[in-house]
Order: structure tokens, then sequence, then C-alpha cells
């Protein structure tokens, strides 16, 4: 039960991630190529963005690594 | 089954935090895009709603971490 | 089962929060891109339509420490 | 299996409360910064739709604190 | 099992009440904000469609409350 | 079961109930506020519209009372 | 299991009903709105189109009272 | 057994029913509105096309209410 | 379990044939009401399509009689 | 197991089969009605395409005729 | 076991060879309307597609066969 | 357990490589109706294209080969 | 158990694979008909893409051969 | 269990990887044939959100092999 558990936390995480962070960077490309002078001010919002999104799950991942040791 | 909780609370938190941030991030750099005089007040409201967003999986995640800490 | 019940209010407590903030605040952030002198205007709706999202969502992350706090 | 339902009706709760009133806020937030002299109707419209949408929910959070306090 | 029926009457009757009324009401207000002068026939039908939508939801809330206290 | 039984029926029932009448009175409004001069033949029309949408929902919340009376 | 079947039926039958009839109904009264001479003619249409999609849920509904009565 | 097979078929039939007629009708009704003098013709479509999709969906009513017989 | 079969295979097809002969009559309407003078190459395509369409859902109907009629 | 096995490989096959040969034949009117006088070509494309989608799913009716004749 | 191995099989492989093919082929009758004097380039394309698109759905359709023989 | 698994495999396979084709191949006889004279190259990325996609379900397909042998 | 485990792995990674190669070289083709004299780079950029995006469905089909032969 | 546990971890991250990477790149290839002086900076950003992406499904992908090591 401990594999499982780890792996849905790390899937749907991965899920998560994917889409939200896709649809920033993707935006975000969109965007650089529109107003190319603002690269920098686009990019440093991105970053904010990306890394908050990653917050949940990262900590999914590390929580499926623990569950992970819990069960070996 | 304490683990599959953890799994299920944090994995649902992490899709919905991506979805919630991942809409609202794409659109202020859009939004920003086109208005590069407004920046700050664009990240200003950007940062409030990504605060606003995070706080229940953010709930979700520390009670994940309660979770495996009372099954381990 | 209180632990997996916790998980669920939790998780789906989250996805609701993140679709429903997430539409609000894109939403405002773009209006507000188109009609800058609106700011304090569109934030102050903004704030009190965030707010009233977060109140179901709010009381099931309330539930679900409740029910960690009686399975413990 | 009070628990387990007390989460189902909050969670499904929350996510009818996230979705609906994402959807009318969002609309008003749009339409104020297009028509800003009618600020005011429109925010009074918007409390109506916005305490309308959260009666179900409330309902079901209602029950799931009774479900709650009768399977502590 | 009366809880978990309790539960998935409500919840499913807040998800039905939370779209068809946030339709409604969203396209109440962008109309208002299109035709100002017709503010209120345009909310004396929003209120109309409102109570129709709300018509089956509430039975369902109702039905959740009797399926509770045959439950306690 | 009979419980769980009157729980789906009112719950699709809502659902059902919530999305076609909320189809049918969002386009009202709307096309009442882009033909003012229409309104009688248009709320004449919705609420025919809106009286067939019930008929099944209101049966399936009838069924879902005898079934109530059944188990309790 | 007579009352989940009715309960099934007279559901998923509402369901049907509901979007089928919401397409209808709401296109009518977007027609009408662009047509206002031709009302007869598309209210007609409207009657016959919306007869025949509550031919199959009203079985479904005939259907769940018949199997109440077999299992009451 | 017989009654919740009934019920799969005679509900899932609605669903098709509806989905099917509701397009048909509703398009029928959009193109009427825009070529009035082809009422005739477009009518007749319609009454085929409505006839062919409710063929499987009967058919399915029909092996319902032989189930139920069946069953009963 | 033959009933169950049957209802399942009568279902799905009339799922696949609300679905498809919906697409191919509505667009086959709009299409002549755009195009009156080719009404009669329009709707000898579209009896083509739909028959070719009708075939698998036909069988499937087929099927479930003779499922029912082993199971009975 | 046999009949179940038939009922979802022709109820599948006729969902893939409806959808595919809907979006085809619908498309192909479509483009008829555009370019009348390439009929015959927009025919012939459209019958081979139509007879490759129903390849395989004439061979689920098929395999679910054989499982018919395995378990009757 | 065999019989519902090879219902899964041959359904799924519909479902993916009638969309992928749907795709294919509306795309290019729509693309003939538009360039006819490319007939036969576009066609050469198609066939090329639909036989790669076809690929997986028939190995799954002889898998289906194979598993039939070894089951009855 | 060994044939069930063979056709999840193949089946899934199927579903990714037709609708991951499917969109390839349709885009391209969509772009070589527009540019013409570009039809080589075209060709050549949609076979690259098309061998990357095919990849991961020909892989599905010759493990649930494999598994279909070590069950039989 | 092994090989169901192989054959989800797989299946999904074919999905995944599927969808991610479809959006990026359907892209890739379109914009490619768009400015051909950027076929170099835009294929050079597809590449990196289509082989990051492969990177987990393959790792996703070498475990599934090792749980093929750990389960053989 | 371990090997059902590093499919879904593995297939889930394939499917998060797969949409996250395709949005990206497929964003990219279009802003580059639109803005092709914009190469490098385009092609950095890709980098940069297609290495965030991935972080999370190879996490995913290195826990699969954990667990088919702790499984065999």
């Amino acid at each position: 039960m401990e594999f499982l558990a780890a792996a849905i936390a790390v899937g749907l995480g991965a899920i998560g991630a994917g889409f939200g962070n896709g649809m920033i960077v993707s935006r975000t490309v969109e965007s650089m190529a529109r107003q190319p002078e603002l690269r920098g001010a686009l990019q440093t919002t991105m970053f904010i963005g990306v890394g908050i999104v990653e917050v949940v799950p990262l900590i999914a991942a590390v929580l499926a690594f623990l569950m992970y040791f819990a069960g070996v």
C-alpha cells in the first residue's frame, strides 16, 4: 500500500505540475515573441509563477520518497 | 490507509494548485506584455491571487505530512 | 477511514478553490490591464469574490483537520 | 462511513460553489471594466447571484458538520 | 449508508445548482452591462430562472436532511 | 439501498435540470438584451421550455421521496 | 436493487432530457430574437423536437415507476 | 439484475437520443430562421434524421420493457 | 449477466448512433439552408452516411435481442 | 462472461464507428455544399474513408457474434 | 477472461482507429474542396496516414482474434 | 490476467497512436493544401513525426504479443 | 500482476507520447507551411522537443519490458 | 503491488510530461515562425520551461525504477 500511495502522489503531482507549468511557459514564450523588449520582466514573472506552481508537486514528490523509504 | 490518504490529499491539491496558478500567472504574463507600464500593479494582484489559491493546497500538503507521520 | 475522508474533503476543496479563484483572479488581471484607472474597484470586487469562493473549501479544510484529529 | 459521507458532501459542495461563483464573479469583473459607471448595479446582481449559488453548498457544509459530530 | 446517500444527494445537487445558476447570473450581468436600461426586466427573468433551477437541488437538500435525521 | 437510490435519482435529476435550465434561461436573458421589444414572446417560450425540461427531474424528485418513505 | 435501477433509469433520463431540450429551446429563443416574424414556425418546430426528445426519457420515467412499485 | 439492466439500457438510450435529437432540431431551428422559405425541406430532413436517430434508443426502450416483464 | 450485457450493447450502440447521426443530419440541414439547390445531392449523401453509421449500432441491437432471448 | 465481452466489443465499436463516420460524412456534406462541382471526387474519398473507418468496428461486431455463439 | 480481453482490445482499437481516421479523412475532404487541383497529392498523403493509423488497431484486432481462439 | 494485460496495452496504444497520428496527418494535409509547393518538405516532417509517435504504441503492441504467447 | 502493471505503464506512456508529439509535430508542420525559409530551425526545435517528450514514455516502455521479463 | 505502483507512477508522469512539454514546444515553434530573429531567446526560455516541467515526471520515473528493484 505504501508504494501505491507514493505512485499516486507523485503521478497526480506530475500531472498538476505539467499542466500548470505548460500553461505558464507557453504563454510566456508567446508573449515574448510579441513584445521582445520585455523579455526580462516576462521571464522574471514566469520564474516566480513556475516556482509557486512547483511547490505542492515537489511536496508530493518528497512525500512519495518518504513513503517509498517507509515501505521498502 | 494513512499513506493512501496522504497521497490523495497532496495529489488533488497539486492538481488544484497547478490549474489555478497556471491560469493566473499565464494571464498575468499575457496582460503584462500588452500593458508593460502596469507591471507593478499586475504583479501585485497576481501575488495576492496566487497566495489565496495556494491556501487550501498547502493545507492539503500539511495534512498529508501529518498523515504520513501518523502512519509511519 | 478517517484519514481517507479528510484527504477527499481537502483534495476536492483544493480543486474547487483552485478553479474558482483561478478564474476570478485571471479575469481581474486581464480587466485591470484593459482599464488601469479602475484598479481599485476591480480589486475590491475580486477580494469579495475570492472570499466567497473560499468559504466552502475552508470549511472542507477545517473538517479535514477535525477528521484528522479524530482519527489520529 | 460518517466521515466519508461528510467529506463527499463538503467536497462536491466546494466544487459546485467554486465553479458557480467563479463564473459569476469573473464575468462581473469583466463587465465592470467595460461599463464602470454601472458598478453599483452589477455588484448588487453579483451579490444576489453569489448568495443564491452558495445556498446548497452551505447546506452541504452544514450537513457535513452534522455528520462529523454524529460520527466522532 | 444513510449518511453516504445524504452526501451524494446534496453534493450532486450543489454541482447542478452551481453550474446552472452560474450560467444564468453571469450571462445576466454581462447583458446588463450591455443594456443598462433593461436592468429591471433582465433581473426579473434572472430571478425566475434562478428560482426554477434551485427547485430540484433544494429538494435534494431537503431529502439529505431527512436522510440525516433517519440515520442519526 | 433505498436511500442511496433516492440520492442518485434526485442528484442526477438536479444536474440535468441545472444544465438544461441554465442553458435556456441564460440564452433568453441574452436574447432579451438584444431584442427588448420581444420580451413577452421570449419569456413565454422560456417558460414552456423550462417547464418541459423540469418534467423528468421532478419525476426523479417525486420518486426519490417515495423511495425515502419506503426506506425510512 | 429495484430502487437503484429506478434511480439510474430516471436519473440518466433526466440528464438526457435536460441537455437535449436545453439545446433545442435555447437555440429557438435565440433564433426567435433574430427573426421575430417567424415566431410561429420556430415554436412549432421546437414543440415537435421537444416532444421527440422527451419520448425515451419519459419511457425511462415510466419504467422507473414500474420498478418502484415492483420493489416497494 | 434484470431491473438494473433495463435501467442502463433505457438510461443510455435516453442520453443518446437526447444529444442526437438536440443537435438536429436545434440546428434545424437555427437554419429555418436564416432561410424561412426553405421551411418545408428542412423540416422533412429533420423528420428523417430524427426518425433514424430514434431507432436504436427505441429498441433500447423496448428491450428495457421486455427485461422488466422478465424480471417482475 | 445476459441482460446486463444486452443493456450495455444496446446502450452504447444508442450513444454511438445518436452522436454520429446527430452530427451528420445537423450539418446536412445547415448546408441545405446555405445551398438549397443542392438539396437532392446532399440528402443522398446524408442517407448513405446515416446508413453506414447505423450498421454497427444495429448489429449491437440485434445482438442485444439475441442475448435477451438467450437469457430469458 | 461471454455475453458481457460481446456487448463491450460491439458497444465500443459502435461508438468508434459513430464518431469516426460522423466526422467524415458531416464534413463531406459541408464541403459538397461549398464546391458542388466536386461532388464525385468528394464522395469517392468519403467512401474510401468510411470503408477504412468501418474495418475495426466490423471486426469487433464479427468477434461479438462469435463470442455470442460460443457463449449461448 | 479471454473473451473480455479480446473485447477490450478490439473495442479500444476501434475507438482509436475511428477518431484517428475520422480526423484525417474529414480534413482531407475539406482541403480537397478548397484545392481541387491537388486531389492526387492529398489523397496519397491521406492513404499513407490512414495506413499508419490503422497499424496498431489492426494488431489489436489480430490479437483479439487470437485471444478468441485461445479462449473458445 | 495475461490476456487482459495484453488487451489494455494494445488498446491504450491504439488510442495514443490514433490521436497522435490523426493530429499530425490531418494538419499536414491541411498545410499541403495551403502551400502545395512545399509538399516534399511537409511530407518528410510528417514521416519523421509519425515514426516517432508510433514508437511507444508499437512497443505496446510487441509487449502485448509477448504477453499473449506467455499466457496462451 | 506483473503483466497488468507492464500494460498500464506502456499504455499510459503511449497516450502521453501520442498527444505530446502530436501537438508538437502538427504545429511544426503548420508553421513550416507558413514560413518555409525557417525549415531548418523549426525542425531542429521539433527534434529537441520530441526527444524531451519521449524521455518519460520510453522509460515507461523500458520498465514495462523489465516487468514482463520479471513476470514471465 | 510494487509493479502496479511503478506503472501508475511512470504512466501518469508520462501523461503529465507529454501534455506539459507538448504545449510548451508547440507554442515555441509557432512563435519562432512568427518572430524568427528571436530564435535564441525563445529557445532558451523553452529549455528552462521544459526542464522545470520534467522535474516531477523524472522523479516519478526514478521512483518507479526504485519500486521495480524493490519488487523484483
